[in-house]
């Protein structure tokens, strides 16, 4: 019993992981769609498809039926993400810049990073499959969001969002090649991925354009 | 003889549907094409997309080739729509909101939520997602045109599209939970979205936008 | 050893088109990205996505893992795609259109189209199947590229870039259908492939636009 007590969580690492990015993922993608004055069914829309879209095509990429698709736990889950974003929203001024937001928005990157690794790892693609999968899992439910609503996907602009999933990512491999346990590379995943995401939006960081290093020469060469 | 006369639609709920649905749905997205002054192949493409893609994603998610990839007669089926498309508009003045475009629509949403609830059913999925596929079945076709055309797709904005086509996966569901044999669950299943559809584009009904359910406070508060 | 050398390509001829496929289109899709003044993760990002987009679609279609993720060489070619655009951007004045880009945009076009082919038939879809999957398999990277950074997919607007696609992919099918190899299938999808798209592009190809066959009548019509 006292084991039961102090190891609750790492039991099921995805489980863990998998609920706490549904919920994260549903409550950012509601305010962002409350923000454009969606109506109650394009907030749900538009949380719901922030929430899932990662996991379907995680789900997809390694040739199964969408988890989403056969556990009704998953889809409770992310209506209580929508559910929080309206009360949030009813309760802050300007939720979309939010620090509960953002915090959100890193977990939910964090949690979705490892659940993705877990998944590719356990149906045996090559270690840059795992990478790419932790990376899609995490960033494709934002995408797909702002394909909807018919803008660039911010992962395109923003470095260190992305980035930061292929980072944990690429920690899970690296501990799972040196023989760490599933939970222990879950925790290292989730940990890195977070902490360089708000790292990241706390510092500003961003990489440099390819103008910047001196691969362009759209500019007149008079000085020559 | 006379059992061949009287339940020649029957015998398969699902060609009934799929067949209608690929028509109707060629026909819709052709219209919008040409009414964006597209040349032949473009029209073409978006008829096809717009009848294809609903069902392609519903086949993807229950993990098996899409029917369209091995079935030649499905083409068919779209490139009669289109070719109806084209006739149409040469004998009509304003096809994209004429009555022919808009219950074709209708009929379309009806028969691919049909289709799909049945697919799903028979894939065995959850009841959450024998709704989720019936729906992604049906709107799937005009949210890929639309991102295709570079616009948000209008299943965002209009709130009695897909949620006639969850109402109908609902009732799908339900008739089938209570013991209905599928042809009858498929009756009522397209009876109910083709329905509440054309009823909400008669009436105009829409949902609250969630500004109007006093959950923003983006106005300035000096009447405090 | 004297057959070793002149046979080395036919070997496998899905590994040449798609080695060559993978390099090109991440050199198209990245000098896309240059000339957008992305920086460097949104040049290797759009460049992967060009390269990968329609391999990864092709192999959901016929419901395997994609080889992109089971497989390490894949991404290291399409870095090297993407190497290549930043070389040659910095030997280039404009290499958007330059004719090494339109080059490579061909031979990508045909190489894809032929290793599509050639999974679909291996996959036994029916006919129609492998040309649309030849197809998607030539144009997807590109279109997927054109949704990330926010516009209509040039596909829609260039009659004879898919075109060439299914002109292709019908030759293949017909080859195989007399009897021919697969090495002399794919040949002739290559060599018909790129042909098309380089007189096309040459001689600026266009299909005739819905107006111009006189279905629409938006005129004023004053002259009756």
């Amino acid at each position: 019993m006292v084991v039961a007590l102090i190891e609750p969580l790492p039991a099921d690492p995805f489980a863990v992981m998998n609920t706490v990015g549904l919920v994260a993922f549903a409550l950012v993608g509601s305010t962002k769609a409350i923000r454009e004055e969606f109506d109650v069914f394009g907030i749900a829309v538009v949380g719901l498809v922030t929430a899932f879209a990662g996991g379907v095509t995680r789900d997809l990429l390694v040739d199964r039926v969408p988890l989403a698709l056969t556990s009704f736990g998953e889809i409770g889950l992310g209506i209580l993400g929508v559910a929080l974003a309206i009360g949030l929203h009813s309760a802050l001024e300007s939720p979309d810049g939010h620090p509960i937001t953002l915090l959100s928005d890193a977990v939910g990157l964090a949690a979705f990073a490892t659940a993705g690794a877990i998944v590719a790892t356990e149906a045996g693609v090559s270690s840059f499959g795992v990478v790419a999968i932790a990376t899609i899992n995490a960033v494709g439910g934002g995408a797909v969001a702002d394909i909807l609503l018919d803008r660039a996907p911010f992962i395109l602009f923003d470095d260190f969002y992305a980035s930061c999933a292929v980072a944990g990512g690429s920690v899970y491999v690296i501990v799972g090649g040196i023989g760490g346990m599933e939970s222990t590379a879950a925790a290292v995943c989730a940990a890195v991925t977070v902490g360089t995401r708000l790292t990241a939006v706390t510092y500003g960081w961003s990489l440099p354009a390819a103008q910047m290093l001196g691969f362009v020469r759209d500019e007149p060469r008079d000085s020559q």
